[in-house]
């Protein structure tokens, strides 16, 4: 399916996959999120080639996950670093899930090479699902609500 | 990068990518947690071909994420009915936060097709980082921890 027919889609996990599904996408907003912002950084970190890395910044760019910003070092062109908007930063919990799927998963025998943790008091931080009161409840808690049926369909 | 390049990789979203990555892999996932166990159902509510169908519910089976069982209607040839193992039930939590940030980065006018709500109390239902005692902490809280460097990143 054409990226814009998914972009169009009902559905906002087709909507989401057409600006971040393609291969190399979330690599570089979790690149990102780890502090990257030059280019020659990404494609250095990601082993990926020039085009393709320049093709995803720019996609990345033009939803409004990165913004471009010019500098410019003594005797050499102008060039550009990219920084993470808010809506980019709201990626982090999509990445931290993945990657929390992965290492319990599809995990390495070294362990995960990064963890998360709350920067106030240096304990572990996980992803999960919160109720309106910002605790967490389990999975099998969580039913999947069609708005436009309101039926309840089972998770 | 080919997928068994991915695999390997150190980073568990590079890892988890190369099982979900492909286009139309999380949507079966998707699908599947609304409920969906048949071939024929996936078909009809993703609008996809069925050959690019049985390819990604072969790869889910592969990796874990679905089992097959096998069923029969009367006078018809034996088929087969997909439901979410454990693995793939702990994607519910990533394709969440992939719905949210959709819903609120990439709206439609209608608003969102669905919600997710608590089973037990009815009231909505997001996803967010959670500290060890289970209670939700802000993005801006969370660092991203180099492992191997003990080093901490700007998150």
């Amino acid at each position: 399916m054409p990226i814009s027919k998914l972009r169009d889609s009902s559905c906002s996990v087709a909507r989401s996959l057409s600006v971040l599904g393609e291969r190399w996408t979330l690599l570089v907003v979790r690149e990102a999120l780890s502090g990257t912002t030059r280019f020659e950084t990404f494609r250095e970190n990601l082993g990926v080639a020039a085009d393709v890395l320049s093709d995803r910044l720019t996609t990345l760019v033009d939803c409004g996950v990165l913004r471009r910003e010019a500098y410019q070092e003594a005797g050499r062109r102008t060039q550009f670093e990219y920084f993470l908007t808010e809506t980019g930063l709201e990626l982090h919990v999509v990445v931290g899930a993945l990657q929390q799927w992965g290492d319990q998963h599809l995990p390495r025998p070294e362990g995960p090479s990064v963890i998360r943790q709350s920067k106030s008091t240096a304990t572990p931080v996980k992803v999960a699902f919160v109720d309106e009161s910002g605790r967490e409840i389990p999975e099998d808690d969580v039913a999947i609500v069609d708005v436009e049926s309101r039926m309840t369909q089972p998770a």
